[in-house]
């Protein structure tokens, strides 16, 4: 199983406290060795990170710990590797450009012999998540030749997504830098700050940050991991079939799939 | 303008000298000070740095230029915008994945008012250049479905060229983890280092590399710039209207394009 990390903010937001705690998973309290990525949208661009090297030694991560990248919407992902090799093609988050959006994928679960439908969207690498990711793109394009309305999009996502659900776990984060998608089969767990900011301490360093100090009174930030990453705060934990679609740190829509 | 920088390289090389003179001209030595970027192909995938600050000043450049990153194919890019304004989204190497495969491309030049052929690759940003580099994605596809023969997709790839040649300046460095595309309208040089290896003085930093000191005598490494970034090695100008396929470090083919 993997590790995933999310984030959905109404003014640009950095990663870096909640990174510190998700790194140390990446081989030093947790076994997600083989690889990490992570991508941050600004505006339409997508900046993303990868590497195959385990993410509490890697140079790169570290970087990002220390750099404030500020981004609105952010979707981060530490491996432990069950289908397909370590490498950087099988690292997750996977972009690829659908109706002139950047959309990045990352997948934390396994669908034993899942099989894509065939279509112009092909994987690159050989895990089963870059497949679903470009099964679901191709269900997408052939259903819309341009991005739709949102009810809409979300229904096609969703029944594509009751079908993955059937096949096997699948928790997963989807981004196309307006809005950050998350199913909960399994496990996956989330909070939102706002005025009034406190202090969080990490449950996997000692690090303590005072949002208070780094924020303005109007600013709304939710953070979605597999694991809570805090010790003194409440986080909600998703339900089995539970999705939920984030935009500016709010629900903009949530439902429930019919797991079978 | 912009400056280009690729390489092509029989053993997995890092770029970080060649990077350390380029980095020098974004913002210091030279005024390309509107974001720069790179892709570092290992195996089928590829790892892409983009950042809209200036490169000489960049945390992240800082790290490519002293993190070694081994690669056989990469594209980097400093930018001085003029069609499209400063950010992410505008940001060179763009990257699409096509028939499985992660094509990476970057442009110097200006095709002022070009006009994209319709088709599934769609342009995120406002550049020229990636509109450009969509249109020749999109009509690979439509002549393709799967990754053909060599002679066949050069001969596609040549005949789009010329077209947009015929529309403006068009240096381009293009790649798909496989071999690197090169393409000279107006300036690109290149250079081969091979057995036995010498020093080389950058002429935008005082930094000298043995590259003896760092190779083994079968090692072949082609590096094509924009202008030469050393000052005591002899580089091969482009002609204009010249095209140079390089795999391993030795070119696959060439030819010259007919400009009108």
């Amino acid at each position: 199983m993997c590790e995933l990390l999310g984030m959905s903010a109404n003014v640009p937001t950095d990663i870096c406290f909640s990174f510190s705690g998700l790194m140390q998973r990446g081989g030093r309290t947790g076994p997600h060795c083989d690889g990490w990525g992570v991508a941050f949208y600004e505006g339409r661009g997508v900046r993303c990170f990868h590497d195959p090297a385990p993410c509490h030694s890697s140079a790169i991560a570290r970087l990002i710990e220390s750099y404030p990248i500020k981004s609105e919407n952010v979707i981060c992902h530490i491996r432990q590797a069950n289908v397909g090799r370590v490498s950087l093609a099988n690292t997750h988050p996977f972009t690829r450009e659908l109706w002139g959006q950047y959309w990045s994928f990352a997948h934390n679960g396994q669908l034993e012999g899942f099989v894509a439908q065939p279509g112009p969207f092909q994987a690159v690498g050989d895990t089963d998540s870059e497949a679903l990711f470009c099964d679901l793109l191709n269900r997408l394009r052939s259903q819309f030749s341009q991005l739709p309305e949102q009810a809409a999009l979300m229904q096609a996502i969703t029944r594509a997504c009751t079908d993955y659900a059937s096949q096997g776990v699948c928790n997963l984060l989807l981004s196309n830098g307006d809005w950050l998608f998350t199913l909960c089969t399994s496990k996956l767990a989330w909070i939102t700050r706002r005025a009034p900011f406190g202090a969080a301490q990490l449950s996997d360093l000692e690090l303590v940050v005072d949002f208070g100090e780094h924020t303005t009174p109007n600013d709304v930030v939710t953070v979605i991991a597999t694991e809570p990453l805090t010790s003194n705060e409440q986080w909600t934990l998703y339900q089995q079939g539970e999705w939920r679609l984030w935009h500016g740190g709010e629900t903009l829509a949530s439902g429930q799939l019919e797991l079978v």
